[in-house]
This record gives structure tokens, C-alpha cells and sequence, in this order.
């Protein structure tokens, strides 16, 4: 498409606003083509073969990809033990596996353990490459369709007051999301955690470069009635070194009913999922709670992606 | 089709004579079609998705429904790792996965460790979920295509005197044919088993119930002569506290090419498969052996149950 | 097509010159197809399917398969999980697991970890049968592609003058290759190999009964001048008893950017991939360095099997 630019996606800095808005129209379109009857985009991508190149399993970000790859008529190879390829008997690089995958596909779709991993792979694929997540790094088409939730939700960015809760210097989805946010006008961001999982200074600092007022608070109550959104993440076990430290900190970051109750009720509940109990399933029936249609979004927004990038 | 008022295929309960007769007659088409040269059904399905979501590894139900939905012209996203999508770190709920699920695919084949998983998801699930499986629990595609097998080979269930041989405790397919026999008239079963592992007592109460005739033995030599339908199954080894219980038990059970020599020239004999040593491969080319054609009919069962759900 | 006679591709050996000639024949018709905007091949599979059944992972052999059945329109059921078929708990033959494949797919692609496996399951397959690797046995497509890729870079076989270097012993690569090889006229070949893993005399005494020259020596110095193609392969370092022979051994069988400086200009050197360090990065861009086309051609030749064996 006009203006879409990028041969690869491997992290949330490559889009800027107007790639922005390519990728969310995009996106609603291709919504619009799977609720209508004729589905004028099912065979765009028929002749295209799509790697799924899976260095760990994450079924439902590759299912996610695959869906999507599928519904545009696209045909897909697909590993969840990529390792294999270059494991450390064998020790190959990613150089060649990349190099190599590009004679049996039109498009990589890599996750890996290793953060830079996808840009890496980018530098040297004729072929596109997109970062399923890569380790402690990025997860770009995530923070895509949180974005492009969020708009659609909300109808826009400038302007928003938005939460975000739980662990926030482990979670690479928040970390993507502040980023996006800061091209927007007028966005306050309130950071809600537990001491141990902070969001880390290179984010405040970036934020404040770009003149995003955010805040900090350990507890969410006097923050949920003001916001827009609340972005809810898993607080892990693993991140305390004394469990009850963790049955304290989880406690409080479970979004009751109670607290859902004193949101707005235009605002929106988020959550990247798999979520365990920081969301009880009462509160799904809540108009506000809009995860499930948040995941469906991945859907669209990877729908966009491999369409702009192949099409 | 009008009549098939499922939405989902979850136990073998669920069956009634009526439905039982529209799943066979499509089966029947299906296995026509395949044979055909003009293949009208190769595109009935070419805008579905069929998610095969296995929480433990079997590739042969896996394949058998992989390439039934393939044959239909539907497309497949699938894993061998769901146990992934829910794992004890991320602790994620049937329900979250299948709502999810729901977005990316147009039916589900759900194989899971734990019984009664199939009719949860069922039960959340907006797109249609087939049971592959739910530990020991049921199988109800199995349970269909030995029913299929039965009536294509003798041509009818009612007045049929069936033996069912090994491991009746334990095997979750010869209590789901028992129930499905009990639909039918003047039925009559041999349940023959080592005494560790005989048919519990819900079942033979059912048949009561149902006013199926039933007889319980430990050796098969006499029945034999008598039967139009044995249906073999694996004595497993972990059944016995003592290994030379086991051997003895196991010897007995063995359907040497001696004793197929005394069934009638029209019986059959029938094995869910995979086999060990409980059918040895010189009986393979008698023609009472329908073990193989079984394993088959998997197919055109599998072929009918995504087409009537679906098409 | 009319002459290619075979039903099972199973062993190198099966194919004289006049098959082979077909199958590159058929390999540069798939080439030029890839290569051509209205690929008239991309649906002469369309309606069949290919089981790819790996007793072991080999991701890249799979990928290479099922881009090949892919790019002819055919559709793919997949495993690398085929152990569980005839697990030791469940024990089934490959007899059975073969015949019940047979009412799935319209193809196998077999891997497995038995050497001699292919040939049981072509043995008692109705569908054709292709062997994707078995043990310590043969691997006859990458064979194959071996030897196109030699026929594409150098227009001819007759007269090469041919180095292989490095673990010739547990290289099942070499072995083939050193087979198909004589089949032409006037080929001399030279065995460069740690003493630990040369050549086993079968296959010098297979070369002296086919009047083809070879020569055995412990380094490449003297011979990297005189020869047509150095064929590398990776020394293990689990060959060696002792971890010093290992390091000196590995040492003199890395094929550095001096070592290529002394080759033909129009020489090529090749490797069947996966590479650690017998061939630095540096190399690749020399122009004699065709291990990433030669995979490549991995591509092609499985294209023109499946399509001779199925169209």
C-alpha cells in the first residue's frame, strides 16, 4: 500500500504516526471483510507460503499469526522447535538459518529467545520478518493491537488517561505500549506496581522527552475512577524473592468487581492474556472488560501486517 | 442438514438412532466422494478453519481429522502443545482458551488429559468443539466409526451377538460402543477380560436398563464360534500388580490365526489400533479382519461429523 | 512423467543416469516455474496430501518438503513427533503405522532414526513412499540435490575432479554422493578426512568396481588447486577420544578465505548444511561458494519428486 513502508517488523520504534494509521485502517478493513459475506481479500496471499519460525512454543501468538496468514488464503510451514536448527550441537547461526529460510518462504514469522534476535534476522532476510516476541525485548504486533484496541474502543489517543498495573519492568507488552503512546498528544500515563517490578528509568526518561506526563502509585484505588483504561498485567510469582512479599503484592492488584465499579463507564479493562487471577472471570461480563476483543484484534492487526507486507 | 441438530460432538450420548443414521449416511457420501473421480465435496469447506488444539501428543486422531478436514477443503492450524496455552506457570483457564480460540478458528478438535474438558469448552464455545478425547472420558469419533464399521461390514447392529475382548476397565472405547450398541434391538454382549480389568458395573447396569443381553467370561475360546463381531483391545501391562499375572492374562487374550480358524465365515474382527501383540500380523490377511478399513472409516466418520457441523 | 519408473524414493541407488536425468530434467522445469510470474505448476498437487512423518525433528528437511508440496498447490499433515506412532509403551510396527498413513495422505515423507525404515514402509505402502533421512542409512534427496547442484554450477559431471573433506565415515551425505557419482564416466575423487572418520572401503571398493579413481590424503593443501568442487562436511567433535585430536583435526579442515584463494576460479564449493566453522562467513561471498544455492536446490529436486511421483 501507498506510504507503507517497511520491509520488516521488529519493534514498535519503526512506526510512526502515519504508519500507524496505515496499519489500523488496514486492519479495520480486513475486520470489515471477515464479518461480510464476499470476503474479497480470502485469496489475497493464496500464492504465499508463511514460516512460522518458533524458537520456543507459544501457541497462541503463532495460532494468532497462522489465523491470520490462513484467512488472506496463505499457506504456512510451521515449526514450535526451531532451536533444532541451530542447537548448540549443531551451532548454526541465525545468519544461515535466515538465509536459508528465504529459498522456502515469503515470509518469516520469528519468535525467539533472544532479544535484537528479529532484527538481526531482518538484516540479512530478502524476504520479510516479523517479531513474534523476541526474549526481554519486543513484541511489536502486540503493541499494534493494543494500540489499535484502544482507538478502536475509544475512538482516539490524544487526550487519554491510562493506567497500567502489575508488573511493568518485565512486561515487554507495557514497555512497547508507552512507546507507541508517546506519539500521541496529551496522553497521561499513571504506573501501577508492586516496588520490585517498577517500570524501568529508560521508559520515564523517554516518556519525558516526549512530554508524556505520567505518575507513579502502588496501589490502584484512588487512580481507577479518573482513567480511561486500565491495562492489566500478570505480577509473577517468580519475581520475589520472599513469597509472602508476592501474596501481598498480587492481593492488591486484582481487579475486583468492586474496583471495576468506581471506573468510568466509558473506560476500558485490558490485558494482554494469558491471564491468571489478577482478572476474575466475574468481571468479564462487564461491558468495560474488552481482553477477548483485544486478542481478537491480533487477529486483524496481523491480518494488516501480512498484507501490507506482502500484498 | 436438516435433522443433524448438534453443535458440538462431545460424548457418544449425545447420539440418538436418528443422528447416529445421518452421520452414517454422510459417511457413506464421503467415502463415495472420495472414490469418485469428481471430488464434490474437495471444496465444501474451503473458507473453514479447523483448530486442532491437542493437550497431549496423538498424532494418529490428529492426522485422521488433519486430513479429513484436508480432504474437505478446509484449512488447519495446529498443535501437539496446548498443555502450553495453559500451563501451570500461566495458569490459564479452558474457558480464556477457547474464547480465544474462537477468534482464530472456525471449529475446534480438542484432545485433553482431563475428562469432561471437551463439554466445558463446549459449553463457552460460540464455534463447534469436537471431542478427540478427554483422558478417561470419551471418545466419541472412535466410539462412531467402530458403530460405522459394524453396520458397513454385516449390514445391520439389530440381533448382533458382539464380543468384546481385554481390557474392558480401562478402555474408554468399548464402554462408549457398549453404549451406542444398547440404541439398538435385540443386541447381545460377551464382555471377556482378565478379572483385573472387567467392564464396570454403570455400564452393564445401563444395558439392563436397556434391556441388552450381557454375559461375562474369562476365556474366548467358547464364544468364538458364536460371535458375528469381536472387538479386540490391549491388555496393558500396568493394569497387573504381578508381571506374571499379566503374561498369563495377555497369552489368553491373544487372537491367534487357531482360534480366528472357529468364527464364522461372516464374522469380523475389529481393533481400535494401535496394537501390540493382541492380533498377530498372520491374521491381517484373513478377510474376517477389519481392523484396517476400521482405522479408515476414521476418516469418512471424521469427513461427515466437520461437514454436518460446518457445510 | 513417461520413464521415471520409480514408485518409492527409498535409496541413492535406485536411480541410474536416465532417472536421474528426469529428475533434473523435472528440477529445472520447477526452477524456471518459481522463477516465471504465471506458475503453471502451482496447482498440480492441489488435491493431494502429504503426511510428513518425522520420527525425529529435522525442521529443515521438513521445511524444504512441504515448501516443495506447497509450491505445487498439495496440501500437508505434519508431525516430528512420530515416535509416539509405535511408541515403546504402545509398541506398534511400523507395518501398521504405514497402512493406516495409507488412508490419510497420498504421500509419505519419512524420517526416521532406523536405518533401512523407508525401504519397510515403501515395502508395504500402496501411496509412494520418500525417504527424508533414516539413521545411519541414506538420505538419497539430498543426494540428489548434491548432484544437481554440481550439473547446474559446472554443466557436467563426466571428468570432475572431486574433493570431500571431512568426516567421510559418519557422513551419510558423502557416501550417497560417492555412489550416484559413479555412475559417470572419467570422475576422480579425493577423500580428505581425519584418520578417526575416512571413508569405509565399501564404497572404495563400490568405486574401483565402477572404474572411478579416488585417492585418500590428510590435507586439503595440495589438492584445493587440481580440483572441480571441495565438498565440505562438519568433523564432530564426538568422534574424537581424545578432546586435543578433536581441536588439531577441526583446525586443518576449516576452509579459510586463504585456503579458497588457491582454488579454480571456476571451482565451487558446497556443503549440505548445517555448517559451524569448516566454512567462516567470510567465504560466502566468494563466488565459488554455492552451499546456500545448493540448498536451494533442495527446493527444486523435492518439487520434481513429489510431482513425478504424484501428477
Amino acid at each position: 500500500m501507498d506510504g507503507f513502508t517497511l520491509k520488516h517488523v521488529y519493534e514498535a520504534q519503526q512506526f510512526d504516526k502515519e504508519l500507524l494509521d496505515i496499519v489500523f485502517q488496514t486492519a479495520d478493513e480486513m475486520k470489515a471483510d471477515l464479518a461480510s459475506g464476499d470476503r474479497r481479500f480470502s485469496q489475497s496471499l493464496q500464492n504465499s507460503i508463511m514460516a512460522s519460525l518458533f524458537y520456543e512454543p507459544s501457541t497462541r501468538t503463532r495460532f494468532s499469526f497462522e489465523s491470520a496468514m490462513t484467512r488472506l488464503g496463505g499457506k504456512i510451514i510451521t515449526t514450535e522447535n526451531a532451536r533444532e536448527f541451530s542447537s548448540a550441537a549443531k551451532g548454526e547461526s541465525l545468519y544461515d538459518s535466515t538465509r536459508i529460510m528465504n529459498g522456502y518462504a515469503d515470509v518469516i514469522v520469528m519468535r525467539h529467545h533472544e532479544a535484537g534476535s528479529a532484527k538481526k534476522a531482518a538484516d540479512v532476510s530478502n524476504i520479510p520478518v516479523i517479531n513474534a516476541g523476541d526474549g526481554a525485548g519486543q513484541h511489536p504486533t502486540q503493541a499494534l493491537l493494543d494500540m489499535y484496541t484502544i482507538l478502536d474502543c475509544l475512538g482516539k489517543i490524544d487526550g487519554l488517561n491510562i493506567a497500567m498495573v502489575g508488573d511493568l519492568k518485565y512486561g515487554r507488552t507495557v514497555r512497547s505500549l508507552a512507546y507507541l503512546l508517546a506519539k500521541y498528544t496529551d496522553v497521561k500515563i499513571h504506573f501501577i506496581s508492586p516496588p520490585v517490578c517498577r517500570m524501568d528509568d529508560d521508559i520515564k526518561e523517554y516518556l519525558e522527552r516526549n512530554r508524556v506526563a505520567w505518575q507513579e502509585e502502588e496501589s490502584v484505588d484512588a487512580i481507577l475512577p479518573k482513567v480511561d483504561c486500565v491495562y492489566m498485567t500478570r505480577v509473577q510469582k517468580e519475581r520475589f524473592n520472599d513469597p509472602s512479599d508476592y501474596e501481598n503484592a498480587a492481593g492488591r492488584f486484582i481487579l475486583t468487581p468492586e474496583k471495576v465499579s468506581v471506573m468510568k463507564a466509558g473506560a476500558i479493562i485490558m490485558h494482554p492474556l494469558p491471564r491468571v487471577d489478577e482478572i476474575p472471570p466475574e468481571v468479564d461480563d462487564d461491558p468495560r472488560a474488552r481482553y477477548f476483543e483485544q486478542a481478537q484484534n491480533g487477529l486483524y492487526i496481523r491480518m494488516a501486517l501480512l498484507y501490507l507486507l506482502l500484498g
